[in-house]
């Protein structure tokens, strides 16, 4: 999936979007709706292939990992709570992406949960949706593209 | 993806397989590089959405999901270890798919690894080749398609 309205330089490069959380953030979210303190978020990209084994359409993942992100909950030492870091390799530290980058306000936004997409994490937003912790900003997008069709 | 050639009949009705193995034989298969007895794999359909939210290009996971099938591997209950169960809901029993059907030659003559396949799952092909488990079938036809290229 992407946002990028225009492909990107290498478009028969497709590749696969997982999101991992830590356990103890999951069963939180699980039980109230939305994300503890110290949540950890993690995105990473990785190849998509498709011409292997008995594999005849669509795609599967490869074994390259093209990047990660990580989404981290701190309260008590980021002002917006929230804040993103970028990693150059998996054993180095990552770097904060400032605040003004564009990511921050798309997740503040856009996103459906306390700025995290779960309008894409089909196991998660029916939970959010029966706890009442949707952002006003989501529902009111929703609404707007409902009444649209 | 799919194994199929020809397209279904919903084309546009694209999908994602998730697949899901019991914790205990996870950690088994990261220390020996395949299953332990009662490995317990489920494959869950679930509907691919494209437009939604901010997505603009590719697919992310819809709430519907379209099936889902579990392997099972109980050596002293299968004559091949292993068998496949068909479910129609989540909270009927399964259903014992023939052992004629395509879905056990399959696996057995193309699976990576004790018959499930494991050159799908990019973090667990690494630890196969390196603990000397892939299939001698799986080995002889990545062999014969290298040599194609």
């Amino acid at each position: 999936m992407s946002y990028d309205a225009k492909a990107n330089d290498m478009p028969d490069h497709s590749k696969f979007d997982n999101v991992f959380v830590d356990p103890q953030a999951y069963h939180s979210f699980l039980e109230t709706g939305t994300w503890p303190d110290k949540t950890m978020i993690v995105l990473e990209g990785r190849q998509a292939r498709s011409r292997g084994s008995i594999n005849l359409r669509g795609h599967y993942q490869g074994t390259q990992v093209t990047g990660f992100e990580v989404h981290v909950k701190d309260e008590s030492r980021f002002p917006g709570k929230w804040a993103f870091f970028d990693f150059d390799s998996p054993t180095s530290n990552g770097t904060l992406i400032p605040t003004k980058a564009s990511c921050y306000s798309c997740h503040a936004d856009h996103a459906a949960v306390d700025t995290t997409f779960v309008q894409f994490y089909p196991t998660l937003l029916p939970i959010a949706e029966k706890k009442g912790t949707l952002s006003a900003a989501y529902i009111k997008e929703e609404a707007a593209s409902a009444a649209a069709k």
